[in-house]
């Protein structure tokens, strides 16, 4: 009955495809699915010399490589048999443990029960979206908000009601604003979305005493807050913020990651939900991958056993400091007037709004030509509520058209390059931005040049969206 | 504005959370979402003194750990600085070419560009899922199939036409049969789901001539083919049999995985597909965990670098062969007359027919408390598809009652115990059966008697789904 598969010496022979027949039907939740408009620049960007203030990565520089390798020829002789098999979907008790003691420097109590690890926290926040929303709800989240959650909640078809921030984070009287029009429209939103420290892509912080009135006005309106937290270690004067978690326990789902604290390239987040969502939680990870790698929790368990991890996060903390220094200081020097951009307590990001007329969307592909790169504003909104409106007008002074939301703005992070490369980044971008305000004191509006050929190089498009990174995060 | 966050010295502190408040509104595809039905008996399961033939998990005792940790200290030493950090959405570029190499062994000519790195290729099943599936959505699926394949089809709210195999594999005209109901009804499957060789749970195999017809049928209907084959190397003759994908690469996704011939702790598996599905694959991945572990791919791609992976391959058969071999003895010896079972050439699996009359779900607990766990089949059957009934008869004789479906089957691995435990396992499943027989001869049908009080401990609902892992795989 056997036969022998046909021999195959060409494995690298690409088969010529038909055009795509009728067969293949698409789900509806697939229109959501669109590629991040900056991913044509980023195999630019990564060119070594272009500065590029556009992506999320951490820096790694700090961690140490050499006992690290131990630590993991140890795990592996010792332990293989385990590391390397099938675990629970809720992830390896051990860390769990270890993951309430982390949440506890943030004020969090918590029981190694009720967390779930997941393949970083965005799987977390995948699984929640996929937990509670049905095409057409409607969710809450800052403006601007994460783009990654962004993603999922396109791919959920869920609606997203932009609230907007100050330097101080969400402003308590637009949640209320907007929970109150949308009753008004009927709806309800499934979960209020928020990053309250150090916020991506924006830079601001919860303030404290507006903390309690966010969970206040959510309580009341019978909407539960899911707490993404990935930067809440990472404040540069150590002190962490107290958790919304903490404020009304039954009401939140706190999601954490050692992406930011440890080693991105892991995969190792988790949520933390009371014990009616977790263990849907669980059924739905393992849907999703059957279990997390366990051998990268049994990496990180040890990890977090026999290293100095409060330590290396402050190391963290001081490179991050260093570079938000840098970048704030040549922002001061080098920007032309009209420029406002907020001051990070910590994290990785500083939210710049330019002058009125900048398009910063249409603007990258000549700031690429001149060697620099970030993340446009516009990639930062979700698909509007369409009879609610949507209010993300906080950083632009209000009143900004929805369609033209984060066009005047710039996400720019200092997590990865060094602060010589900050400074000259943002030298450079200055250089770009003058030139786009002579244009427009001319001719009133900036010139809509057709992209250097250089930023979209030949075969991009064949190797389709995989190159480089989604290092937007 | 920062406040220091309180004082957490008990993290193991419980919160006692009040009922479930209305703010949390489940999606309504969370009604699919059900825990296995055997999970409740998996931690007595896993007791030491229980012969386990329920789980799936693979036999590592084979892998050359002392090399492999030198692999994984050196992964970390020399390239850490990559290995730690985030990477691309679709994969790591040298474990994607790699991966086609693997393919050929199977006379699959792929692109490295088509092919998407996944977190095992649970994560590849679940996205394939994500794209093509609307709620209410009609797929088709071998009678029995993969729980895994059918807990992802069950959140997506698709529903499952099961299509009757024999020793032959999927029956072509069981399948032009379905396909012909379903049109009658006006529906057309989205697509047909596969696992051609060595299934999980039947453990036959699609013979080679049934290749084409069924590839054939379903291009006539305008019915792509998802094909997972994560045992197909495992054959015990040591031929693979030819893909289906060979057959019609443009109507087939593949989804291979290492967790068979290498590690499944790892959780690195992948989908092969053309261009258009590809892209939205990528997409779709970078919304459910932004990318898969940098770490454990570029350790597979190590793997298969440095180390003779098909000589481990082989070692793997041969482990298989001999556990297969052991079964089917133990099953000829001991089991009492009237028993039915398949004869796997390959893989992990038999799928045993009991008695008329014996329930294969009620006798679990008895089971276990002789000290041997199994699958029940009831669990391999899906949310049935209401307008067209399920053919899920062909190991049952046909005209099974969709309710009953599995309920005369049960699901032995001989993957992981011993030859030794595996004969002494069959040898106490054979006085289990014979004592339902008895009762059944005596009675006129078996006692449902309580489950044992210790194969329900205290503190299992406390501890939620979690334990002890999701080995149905």
């Amino acid at each position: 009955m056997l036969q022998p598969a046909a021999d195959s010496s060409a494995p690298d022979h690409q088969p010529s495809y038909p055009p795509v027949t009728s067969a293949w039907r698409f789900a509806s939740r697939t229109e959501g699915m669109t590629a991040s408009e900056i991913r044509a620049l980023f195999a630019v960007a990564s060119r070594p010399e272009v500065v590029s203030l556009a992506g999320g990565m951490p820096n790694l520089a700090a961690l140490p490589l050499e006992s690290l390798a131990e630590e993991v020829a140890e795990l592996v002789a010792r332990d293989g048999q385990v590391a390397l098999q099938y675990g629970s979907a809720q992830g390896v008790p051990r860390l769990r443990e270890q993951i309430t003691e982390v949440m506890a420097l943030e004020g969090i109590r918590a029981h190694p029960d009720d967390v779930v690890v997941t393949v970083g926290s965005q799987m977390a926040l995948d699984l929640v979206t996929r937990l509670f929303c049905d095409p057409g709800d409607v969710l809450l989240a800052e403006g601007p908000s994460y783009v990654g959650a962004l993603g999922s909640f396109a791919a959920y078809q869920a609606q997203v009601v932009h609230v907007a921030m100050d330097d101080d984070g969400l402003i308590p009287a637009a949640l209320s604003e907007a929970l109150l029009r949308l009753a008004a429209a009927g709806r309800r939103p499934k979960f209020l979305y928020t990053i309250p420290n150090f916020h991506n892509p924006a830079g601001v912080t919860l303030s404290v005493p507006r903390r309690a009135e966010i969970m206040d006005i959510c309580r009341r309106h019978g909407v539960p807050v899911v707490e993404d937290n990935p930067y809440g270690l990472l404040g540069f004067d150590g002190q962490p913020y107290p958790s919304l978690r903490e404020l009304d326990p039954d009401n939140v789902i706190y999601l954490g990651s050692f992406s930011k604290t440890f080693a991105s390239g892991l995969r190792v987040g988790w949520a933390l939900a009371r014990p009616e969502v977790r263990d849907k939680l669980v059924l739905a990870a393992e849907s999703a991958t059957l279990c997390p790698p366990t051998f990268n929790q049994m990496l990180v368990s040890r990890y977090l056993a026999s290293h100095d991890w409060k330590g290396q996060i402050k190391s963290f903390r001081e490179v991050y400091r260093e570079r938000r220094d840098a970048m704030l200081d040549a922002l001061t020097t080098y920007l032309p007037d009209g420029c406002r951009w907020t001051h990070p307590d910590g994290g990785f990001y500083v939210w710049l709004t330019v002058p009125e007329g900048v398009d910063s969307k249409a603007m990258l592909p000549r700031a690429v030509s001149a060697r620099v790169a970030y993340a446009s504003g516009t990639g930062f909104y979700g698909t509007g509520f369409d009879g609610g409106g949507t209010d993300g007008g906080g950083f632009d002074g209000g009143g900004t058209d929805s369609a033209g939301l984060g066009s005047r703005q710039l996400r720019l992070s200092y997590c990865y390059p060094t602060p010589e490369r900050i400074t000259e980044g943002v030298r450079r971008l200055s250089g770009v931005l003058s030139a786009e305000l002579d244009v427009l004191r001319t001719f009133g509006s900036p010139t809509r040049r057709a992209p250097d050929r250089s930023s979209n190089p030949s075969g991009a498009a064949r190797r389709g969206p995989q190159s480089p990174s989604p290092d937007t995060t």
